[in-house]
């Protein structure tokens, strides 16, 4: 008898407010990283009705205008109108950092604390994922879920639907069969809108010029498509929903595909493993299902803060391994070095790199400074693993 | 041949900052519902280096002190002086809340929108989780993590260490042999402390008074005790680390050992999904556990904002069951109103209930304010599955 069931998987556009807080904290820690690449950053933003907050801690010898940056991350999403729901020109903008407490920084600067090796920013658990369900090797509803609000934002941008506006939410709804994507059972998409334009006109846009034409047509049979079901979303972004780094978790990596360790990504240099080591899992775990040495590939590893070894590693694939679980994990730990400065190296992380990472998720995406989705250990592994 | 792994979870104590943001913005929701309990609440809170911000969304007849609300909890948690990372006398608090926005409102409430039953807060997919791994049908590894920081707390207060400051952090390795747990592998402690005490009482006092009467005698076998390996952590709480609501969400759940959906708890009424419907998926799988219809039970359920009913549902026992995946979705749908007034009238969630739930896991408590945690529908349950 054949298994059947729905999984399910959100995304949120540029515009959505948590999204909006994320990009902040991630441009914050560009314009440092562009300055001084040894700087620590742990840029955390809340933005509200009218107002953004900078807090966090920040060590750096950077001199950066903080505001402008702010400002300039909330023209480039679209909000110039107070009437979309929060506007760079007029919005308060509060500056409250602090420097990097030196009681941790002695714990991950290379030389000092108990390891003498650079420990890793903090304890922690990370998880990495791939599958063979796309091309990117990513699950398929996160990812289909992410091209419908990146289409909403460009037809935005573009002009082609000039009454739509920055926030949107969407979700994908897949129906498995025997553990395998084989049809689209329901897509939601929640999009701001100008207050002109009719619901009647909303839906047919948005289902004739946003969703199908980045969804497989084949996995489009009895869709069931919900759009703006709340009848109207004029108010939107930060005026609408308090938004807040780190919020976003699930819709920046597997969309609930896989578990995930907790820790957020946005405004954080490589130096916390909560990010650069999540990043290596991806990497790790990409590189073994691109080698052909399983279908579906998970990774988690932990850190005690201050240590440079990771205090655990486990790799699973779910029964879809050519070699097993027990193997790979060796492998993993022949070919990947996972200690904090290893994985900044192999990774090349000391880069202004993570603007473009804040918005349509860290995982899965093509273009160059994603080194963490190259699959250049192929080869290698496939050698050692005598395939 | 035996398959072995290790598998991490963490925990944090109630003065870590995430967490102080979290208790404030539920001792918010309280005291709002104290008065109200049909307000619409979404309270997020920001806390750094002497500084609180209250934002969010709040509709609410209740007339509230929000400001003393948020300074008495600091207090409670005991940061009572600035050197320890906050003062809640001295702090600055901003109040930021608008109101919810009418048009999600009307999405939301009965009798209006699209859907004329009351619609879910927001869209988004919710994970729960049911295991046998302890008494209270926890996965083990969140379990002793919640249990020793939760330990560093009582010892802290009853003055049984009076060293012990309220930041603190746990994590517990467990080994699997057979996919049970065996042994614990590794413990990470960091804990907060005054600057009089040396590090190695600080180790001694920590594996010997803190940990070990915590966790299961058998399972500490070669185990490794990773104790501050910061060296030093005086500096702590919001000063140390700026702290926001929602920020912990897998330590509120399963520790990684199931999915999350991504949506935070605290501060949240019961409207909104990710909180109710996530306590509703713990219920289930917990009863189904509970019933002896499955050793090990997840359920995954999603809504579209503004629509009552869930748009998907998928309960899976991995392999586990004693009836079909199938057959035991068909049994919740039986058994559970998963609609959010459903949720709200099954689970009694209506009541100022939340300022508990903010530290040390919203699920695997005993207290009677978790309903949640209730195994009520057992008989029934085995009734419909003729065991
Ligand atoms: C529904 S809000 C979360 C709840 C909100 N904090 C409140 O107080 O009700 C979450 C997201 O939904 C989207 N949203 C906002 N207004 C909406 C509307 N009227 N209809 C549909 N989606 C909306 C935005 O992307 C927003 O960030
Ligand atoms: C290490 S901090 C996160 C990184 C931080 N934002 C930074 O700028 O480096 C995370 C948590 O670790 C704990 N912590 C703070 N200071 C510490 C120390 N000196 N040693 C160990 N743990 C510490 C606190 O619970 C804190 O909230």
């Amino acid at each position: 008898m054949s298994n059947e069931y729905l999984f399910t998987s959100e995304s949120v556009s540029e515009g959505h407010p948590d999204k909006v807080a994320d990009q902040i904290s991630d441009a914050i820690l560009d314009a440092i990283f562009t300055q001084d690449p040894q700087s620590r950053v742990a840029a955390e933003t809340l933005c509200n009705t009218g107002l953004v907050v900078l807090a966090g801690e920040v060590t750096t010898r950077a001199n950066v205008d903080y505001i402008n940056v702010a400002r300039e991350t909330i023209k480039r999403i679209g909000y110039d109108n107070a009437d979309f729901g929060i506007d760079y020109k007029s919005c308060a903008v509060l500056v409250a950092y602090d420097k990097q407490s030196p009681d941790i920084a002695q714990g991950v600067d290379e030389g000092r604390g108990v390891d003498l090796e650079q420990g890793a920013g903090d304890q922690g658990l990370m998880f990495g994922y791939a599958c063979n369900e796309t091309p990117e090797l990513m699950p398929a509803a996160i990812y289909y879920a992410h091209r419908i609000v990146e289409r909403q934002s460009q037809l935005r941008k573009d002009g082609r639907l000039p009454w739509l506006r920055p926030d949107a939410k969407s979700q994908v709804t897949l129906k498995y069969v025997d553990g395998k994507p084989v049809a689209i059972d329901t897509v939601v998409l929640s999009t701001q809108h100008s207050p002109d334009i009719e619901q009647k006109d909303i839906h047919e846009a948005a289902i004739e010029e946003i969703i199908k034409p980045v969804l497989p047509a084949e996995w489009l049979k009895n869709t069931r498509f919900l759009i703006n079901p709340t009848g109207r979303f004029v108010i939107g972004g930060p005026q609408g929903d308090c938004g807040l780094t780190g919020r976003k978790i699930i819709v920046d990596t597997y969309g609930g595909a896989a578990p995930h360790g907790g820790g957020a990504f946005s405004g954080k240099d490589p130096s916390k493993v909560d990010r650069s080591a999540a990043y290596a899992g991806r990497y790790v775990a990409k590189n073994i299902v691109a080698a052909g040495l399983a279908e579906r590939c998970q990774i988690q590893v932990s850190y005690a803060i201050g240590i440079a070894k990771p205090t655990s590693v486990m790799v699973t694939t779910f029964g879809t391994g050519k070699i097993s679980d027990e193997k790979l994990s060796q492998l993993v730990l022949e070919h990947f070095d996972l200690r904090p400065k290893g994985i900044v190296q192999m990774l090349d992380l000391l880069r202004p790199i993570y603007a473009k990472t804040a918005a349509y998720g860290h995982f899965g995406r093509e273009e160059p400074e994603f080194t963490w989705e190259r699959t250049d250990k192929v080869a290698a592994l496939r050698a050692s693993a005598g395939l």
